[in-house]
């Protein structure tokens, strides 16, 4: 089995190295990751600039590829590079990522063009509290997380995702043992309600920092309720086409 | 009425301007829009540096501020510094955005960022025969476009978007008349294979470009069917909800 690997923390993420472990017990892992922290850059593909592809020691990978480019670069060049692959893989996050926001996450994103490729795939995020861990997730415990994404991966190896599936989208608590319960959910809508903050610098002029505020609204049946108040794991299946549901031919006379 | 107008080519693309004039007969205009072009952006934010706002005159607009950051970005600042609007639009953008590709597009996220604010949307793309202009559309002629992103934006404010859908896609074709028909559609799986072309730098070292290939099968039913066989004006209903429709208990009992 081939499995295809990235994320958007960077292969230096100690998440990612907990996932090549889950997954080099299932197949041949190829990792191919951003060089650098990519957060939040949704499928954002680099097209105005070439990228470019660094060899890098990863133990228990088949090959590791760090790149300056996006998460989604990162896929293109992995199908590009080795051809295809039974399961596409974007994680271990450090950090949930949750509801409508998801197109936000380069995790995600990740996830999504490895399917639009015909890949199935599984993004895996773990919540994770800011003040116990540095940069790559040193003091982050990935174990539960790992065991849970290798018991999935193993499950979509075998028997490919569900018709009408493209993706799984996985949110695993911080507090998770090899006990917790798996909820199937919905997205969330709305988990962010993003804003900008103006500082002035040291010449007198505006700057702004978008600040990602969080909703603490939660509906049950989503991601975010299960992760954030029932403590499960949430796998959301996720289909890539957008088109709204409706009747198109009113939609016609409404708009026609 | 309140319209915010973004874009992912830029404040000084002809195009935006073109949707500046349309829409300035429905409303008061905000147009909050990358400083330079940011296509593929998909729905990235900018977290990891502070983004700056610059006012630019855009004859027809109430205020216009170029911002050195996303599309997306553009959208939660306008939000931030204005306050909520009746109707967001993005474009005119200078190419189609069509099939489940759109979560790539500037255009396309941008527009569904305003939606996950609850504010309707519409995505507004003009095919270019790439031959004929330069970087900011000049050549290009809008007037069709224009109009027909008038007519629809006005029955958006007055109406509101149906249940179920939060953002339009659009595109027009490029030998769109005003009798051009239009067609609803979905979103097609793929539009664009890409992959990448691996080229040596001056000092031996390999980079590789991002070529976006496209696909030539067109299913019809859908946008990119619509645009590229049938010449038709696509106007496809997008919801941002993306889970799948597929049994929860089956999946769980597969999974869990």
């Amino acid at each position: 089995m081939r499995i295809l690997l990235t994320n958007d923390d960077g292969i230096y993420s100690n998440g990612i190295r907990a996932a090549v472990k889950a997954l080099s017990e299932l197949g041949e892992v190829y990792v191919v990751a951003p060089l650098f922290q990519r957060s939040a850059s949704g499928r954002a593909m680099t097209l105005h600039r070439p990228i470019r592809a660094k060899l890098v020691d990863v133990p228990g990978a088949k090959v590791a590829y760090g790149i300056d480019g996006t998460p989604t670069d990162c896929v293109i060049f992995a199908i590009a590079r080795f051809g295809k692959f039974n399961l596409a893989v974007s994680g271990i996050n450090l950090g949930e990522n949750l509801s409508t926001e998801i197109t936000v996450s380069g995790t995600a994103s990740a996830a999504i063009e490895a399917a639009t490729h015909g890949i199935p795939s599984i993004a895996m995020s773990l919540e994770v509290d800011w003040k116990k861990t540095l940069g790559e997730g040193e003091g982050i415990d990935f174990s539960v997380s790992a065991l849970f994404l290798r018991r999935i991966a193993e499950k979509v190896l075998r028997r490919g995702l569900p018709k009408g599936v493209d993706m799984l989208n996985v949110n695993v608590p911080s507090d998770a043992t090899p006990e917790t319960p798996i909820a199937i959910t919905r997205l969330a809508r709305k988990r962010y309600c993003p804003t900008v903050e103006e500082r002035i610098d040291p010449r007198g002029h505006p700057y702004y920092w978008i600040v990602g505020r969080r909703t603490t609204e939660f509906e049950p049946g989503t991601d975010a309720y299960a992760l954030k108040m029932e403590r499960k794991i949430s796998i959301t299946p996720i289909n890539i086409d957008m088109t709204a549901n409706v009747d198109f031919h009113n939609l016609l006379s409404e708009l026609g």
